[in-house]
């Protein structure tokens, strides 16, 4: 099936734009641009290899792209025209200036990366993006995948959207809004009794069977494509930031791979020219309740023992993350560290990001500020420091985790309103 | 109390940019920029007249300016420096060309204008915007209205990012997403018993009160700078069509403010040169259960009769709109209509957009777009001609309106899944 590639197949090369080939993360043998996913000699990952062209990408070229990620095109395994095919066109999300935030915090600067604004409200339209467009090219008519939910919702949008159908597969007990999301554009939402890992179990056994023919596993065959959406979170901060990396920047783990992502692509700044080289950490946080990383982290080891998730955190709730070693190796590298804070402390930074910035967060948002406090206090990150947080999903999907109502009900009239004691 | 002015206060014109002055809209009445909100004279709506600056306001200015919608600041009554200030920084949302949508209807060009990817997920956001700027400037220390629930929300997010205290009024029982997005940023919110139109009854009441004493409400003392913000989406749609106006657009209709400010921007752009001058037209979308500038459209009335709303199109239950004339003016005037959709039809609606274009409406969207449809099917709107339909709120904030739910629950097994038929 596989054949190794020394030139990239010339179809795979103008759908892909500057990709090159796929490259084993572990051996570093190289394929050409295809739908596959693991190393045939040492079932390491695949990811993307580039040949950027430097004549297109520059600052100026970027900023007269779309207001949307693919003004970062030049960079990513897509075809030049991608901004008009039928995408959902998501990114390009504030970088709010957390000035109060950081003021209650004891910080110089702090800016948080709210990615409840892109189309379905999480960071995943980015990665489904990417998906979408190596579907097309591969020729796939099903989109699919295991989710906790937010990719759930942002692949039936862009299976809509671009013409696919779509079959997906989550944990039963997600949340309302979430199976709500999913199921609205009209495609197939499977509920599986288990977690998220027997979930990501079933995909594996499906793919490898005559009824996933034709069909394209956003996060497992199409692997290496969807994963390059995350790079975008990176270009746009350093871009929104007036072309500078964060000194410091908190990142949620689920798989990992968005961590990870998010070092290469501040990587391929420095390469291409598009930022000055100057040192940056960055760290990552779970829910003790999954916290596989973290607890590598603690103990200091090298492999992630997988856990059982218990959180309310659903969207980080994988208890065996694929890029959970990468992750290690990114945080020991650039100076970082990976946390975790439990349920109260997560409600409790939902609040705090809510009523400073009026920011409703998604519980994996609360992660990455809960982190963020809980690193301040102990002295691990510097307050002094340029620093980015991220809101990687939205509020709306995960009411249930914070307990906000009406502060009164009350009738009609301004005496029941001034005896009610509000003013 | 009030000054008649021939000449605008120097530091309003400063705070309110090319704004000159209140102009009363029944008779013509000029009033310094300031607080106020009726004329004292025939007891009219003030709005805001402008003095622009041909200069500054240019296609190139404009695209140079940042992507949210301070890129129009020079069209809009607030400082030069707001893009600076703290505040959400709506706007810019996607234009999005709903070619899969505009095949099932016959239509040659349609586009949805899809308001949910603000920061609080409505059109509110825009209006808000607006409103923080002048209740800054004006010195008020608690920002108010009445609300069904998307202003509600759009208040506490800004309200909380720029330091203000809040206090919004709901009528009881709207919908679980709307109550906890308002609440969550750690503002009063009151819920009152009685309808929309009993909660602006209080408000105003609450106004003339001691009680309400350094409170800007949005939508009353405020209200001629709040509704300013919905010409925005006037001018995004004309600068995403390539400074083109639209040849026939669909707006809801709550207060009917939205609908009367997409016309006063369109004919800015005319006036200063912005776009061609070609003829639009503009139709308006109520839900039959809350329908009373339809009815009184097909009456053939200039006056509103009010009404007691029973939809589940909740954003849109104004029963008594303040704008309702002007609507049936401005529907008149460049040829559009008034329309109405059942409930059923609004959910038909919603589902139509989520499974062609990807878009999760809220239920004003389902108005909106099953007016669309309804008006093609009567022959009322032209296949032919360039279309846009707004959606100004977000599915996951009425996830009630739909039964989307997930396909089936199964084991987590192949064999399990091969015996469920969904293949």
């Amino acid at each position: 099936m596989a054949t190794v590639a020394t030139e990239p197949h010339p179809t795979a090369n103008d759908a892909f734009g500057p990709a090159a080939a796929l490259s084993c993360r572990e051996c570093g043998h190289r394929y050409e641009l295809g739908p596959r996913f693991a190393c045939e000699f040492c079932f390491g990952p695949l990811e993307i290899a580039y040949e950027f062209d430097s004549t297109r990408v520059t600052r100026d070229a970027i900023a007269r792209g779309p207001a949307n990620m693919w003004r970062y095109a030049d960079l990513l395994p897509v075809p030049r025209n991608v901004a008009e095919l039928p995408n959902m066109n998501p990114g390009l999300t504030s970088l709010v200036a957390a000035d109060r935030l950081a003021g209650e915090l004891g910080m110089r600067s702090l800016h948080v990366k709210d990615d409840s604004a892109n189309p379905t409200h999480s960071f995943k339209d980015r990665v489904v993006a990417m998906a979408v467009e190596a579907a097309r090219t591969f020729g796939f008519t099903t989109l699919s995948c295991s989710s906790t939910g937010n990719l759930a919702g942002a692949i039936g949008a862009a299976a809509a959207r671009a013409g696919f159908e779509s079959c997906v597969f989550i944990p039963a007990g997600l949340e309302r809004g979430k199976v709500v999301m999913a199921a609205v554009y009209g495609g197939k939402v499977v509920a599986l009794d288990g977690t998220y890992d027997d979930v990501n179990r079933f995909c594996s056994e499906l793919i490898g069977d005559p009824a996933g023919e034709g069909w394209g596993f956003v996060n497992v065959n199409l692997r290496p494509y969807y994963a390059e959406g995350s790079k975008t979170l990176a270009y746009e901060i350093a871009e929104q930031l007036g072309w500078r990396l964060p000194e410091q920047i908190i990142v949620p783990i689920a798989s990992g791979s968005q961590l990870t992502k998010i070092d290469k692509g501040f990587q391929e700044l420095i390469k291409t020219g598009l930022v000055e080289d100057r040192p940056y950490r960055i760290f990552g946080a779970q829910a003790s309740g999954c916290g596989p990383v973290a607890g590598a982290w603690e103990r200091g080891h090298d492999v992630v023992q997988p856990v059982k998730p218990d959180t309310i955190a659903k969207s980080l709730a994988i208890g065996n993350p694929a890029d959970g070693p990468y992750v290690l190796d990114v945080c020991a590298r650039t100076g970082g560290a990976v946390a975790h804070v439990d349920d109260g402390q997560i409600v409790d930074a939902m609040k705090l990001l809510a009523r400073t910035e009026g920011v409703f967060a998604e519980t994996a948002g609360g992660v990455t500020t809960g982190v963020l406090r809980s690193l301040l206090a102990e002295g691990t990150l510097d307050p002094e420091a340029e620093t980015v947080v991220l809101n990687t999903g939205d509020g709306l999907k995960t009411l249930d985790a914070v307990d906000s109502g009406v502060t009164a009900t009350l009738a009609p009239s301004l005496d029941a309103f001034k005896d009610a004691g509000l003013l």
